[in-house]
């Protein structure tokens, strides 16, 4: 679909939002949400994202039950949980097989242990190619590795409302490279990543390609087996709904795993753990993954989220997820070019993930104007106001009036206020 | 007070017992946990603490207030909670002034940070020293960084029973040695160290001092401050009653931190985290020790569970846990010796922490036959029965109990029949 057909395709009245949502099949999945107030409009499920009513459900039954009525005992099959969680991800959300996805730790910490593995399974590779648009933790983490390791990071200049082409992919990589380490969904523009090209460019290069799925899983079709992946790392507050915090999940493609090993060197990594024999000797398969004691509550509630996005279909998910951008991209275009916004994502929806970010010098007071007035989405660093209406909640018609809000702060000016306060807030 | 003092003061009679229930100023305390079953002895909070009733409550609240309905705004709150929890944990468990505590990944992962961090402080010095009866995940970890930085890991030998002697550690460290890191209280055995002392030993070669307190913290006394103790780390999920792989907490004395850097560079370590600049810049003081997004639920249930130990007063709490643990090896002295039984602890209470190890040949069996019985304790390689009776919750009947259980079932060897089934158990 080209820019001019997608555009042509939407109208600017507020029926015709109405008329997507009447049609839209994922409708009844806003239900399965807890919603405290029907009047916000929350176009941030792409940073945390809302509480389905299954989660809160489930984890007073593991705070009650598992943990308070089992205690210990709860361990026989808490112990498999790690697994499970990624074995669900894996079906529903990422392409992956089972025994390739564990959920635990962090991403930051997850990355940290994946992109160390890569290198150690490099031997006389020593750089590290990333973007300079990459998600801060990714950069840093990134960062903190070559300089303990005297490893080159070497940084593809990415395009702020763009993301990585491939061609710089292409001249950033060499015999050098140990690994490629970009996101899927760039956190900041929503560029989407061709995972199987990009994988395959830095495979030519005899590179492991490691992917941060933070902003993709859950929100566009994500085939890590086919695409030839050989390492991931991916959140579960955002798309996946499972709560602030929640422990994020790591791919290891099967073939690779028992050549690799993981700088954290941790009882769950261990082969018959509860042997706690003398000298670490890791599990076989994903477990040499894992780490310490895993959070069995954020797990718990990884595995609802997944579920929910399971039952609504990852094809009809992405779907969603496209027409709601390009609803927005379209009323972006139409109201609030006059008003000095651009858009900063991709146009070409194949190329965007599942949120839309807008560029405007005043992104900062217009992100706060919107809050009060009961629209919450996200400014970015440095003029960017990001909008992710998470498919499985948002309405068309949250969208249209977000944008209709938002057409009416520019024009009256009445963020202004909000600049002066700038100095308390932050 | 000496061993014979000690099994002195005790009486085998029941009715001693229940007059040490009567007397105990901590008896209420049992009335703020959730219990499923009155009739369930519980000696296994040392591994997983049980729920108190606030956490699960709050645990709630977060979920469905914060979370549900706050959404991405609670992060305006949720950001000082491992700094607000870590104090917590510095004011009424560890003895920490503000600002040297945080709660944030696991135990495991924390050591990884902070050993890394100390050979780092220590630029020359290639010696990592710990004891070969330390927490595998704790030797799986030093061993981890020894082979990835070419360091040596020098393993102390521990007495099973009675932990690591002074001399031991004094003839350890040398010039060589970056770090010394041991458990204040032994897993198996229970062994309490001195702190001060070992820390002064430590020092004397010019090392940093890195204490484990994962089954100290919440049981007896811990001060990190004024020991001199340099770094520590611990675990919430034992006698701070957190929950299943609730996240653990870390120490670094204040002089140290801006000095220190950790390897895992995420973005809650980073200064300024929300500008999401260029490089990495470690944040000023204890923040810099955090790496990826903090695991909110988990830290509400900290907050809750170091709260409820505060209000019981650890001097409360440690006299309690040695009237337990002097009752518990009392009856086992005179009640299970003639079954093969030896105490497999420190004797002398001021050495000892908040649980007691039997050892047994059949140990695996007996704490088989011991759950049949209601009665759950733990069982340790290679032949350990461990009892671990919380102070905050145990009462001293339940002791006299599991112990009575423990002789009748040592006595007609019905645990045999549980021998037959280990093939299938484990």
């Amino acid at each position: 679909m080209t820019r001019l057909e997608a555009v042509a395709k939407i109208r600017t009245d507020r029926a015709y939002a109405e008329e997507l949502d009447a049609a839209d099949p994922l409708a009844e999945f806003r239900g399965r949400f807890v919603r405290d107030d029907e009047s916000l409009i929350y176009l941030d499920g792409n940073s945390l994202g809302p509480l389905p009513a299954a989660t809160e459900a489930r984890i007073a039954e593991v705070v009650r039950q598992e943990w308070g009525a089992g205690l210990v005992r709860s361990w026989a099959s808490w112990i498999e949980l790690p697994r499970q969680a990624g074995d669900l991800i894996g079906e529903h959300l990422v392409g992956a097989a089972p025994g390739q996805v564990v959920v635990c730790d962090s991403t930051t910490v997850n990355l940290y242990k994946l992109a160390s593995a890569a290198l150690d399974a490099r031997p006389g590779r020593s750089v590290i190619v990333t973007d300079d648009d990459n998600f801060p933790t990714d950069r840093y983490v990134l960062a903190g590795i070559a300089a303990q390791r005297g490893c080159e990071l070497r940084m593809i200049a990415a395009d702020m409302n763009d993301g990585v082409s491939e061609d710089a992919v292409r001249a950033a990589v060499d015999e050098r490279t140990a690994v490629v380490s970009l996101s899927h969904v760039a956190y900041r523009s929503g560029a989407l990543a061709d995972m199987a090209a990009v994988t395959a460019i830095a495979h030519e290069a005899g590179a492991l390609m490691l992917w941060d799925l933070c902003h993709s899983a859950g929100a566009v079709p994500v085939e890590l087996d086919t695409t030839g992946a050989d390492l991931a790392i991916g959140c579960t507050y955002k798309y996946l709904n499972a709560g602030p915090g929640a422990p994020a999940f790591l791919y290891v493609r099967s073939e690779l795993q028992d050549g690799m090993g993981q700088p954290v060197w941790g009882w769950f990594g261990q082969r018959d753990q509860f042997t706690m024999g003398p000298g670490y000797d890791p599990a076989p398969g994903i477990d040499r993954f894992l780490t310490g004691t895993p959070p069995i509550i954020g797990i718990a509630a990884v595995q609802e989220g997944t579920r929910l996005l399971g039952e609504a279909g990852l094809g009809r998910l992405r779907a969603k997820g496209v027409a709601l951008t390009e609803l927005l991209i379209g009323l972006a275009d139409e109201w609030l070019t006059p008003h000095g916004f651009t858009v900063a994502s991709p146009r070409d929806s194949a190329r965007r993930g599942a949120h839309v970010t807008l560029h405007h010098p005043d992104a900062w007071q217009l992100s706060q104007a919107l809050i009060k007035a009961g629209i919450i989405g996200d400014y970015r660093t440095p003029d960017r106001l990001r909008l992710g209406p998470a498919p499985i909640i948002t309405r068309f018609t949250e969208v249209w009036d977000a944008l209709d809000a938002l057409r009416r702060i520019a024009a009256d000016r009445s963020y202004a206020d909000v600049a002066a306060e700038r100095g308390r807030v932050t």
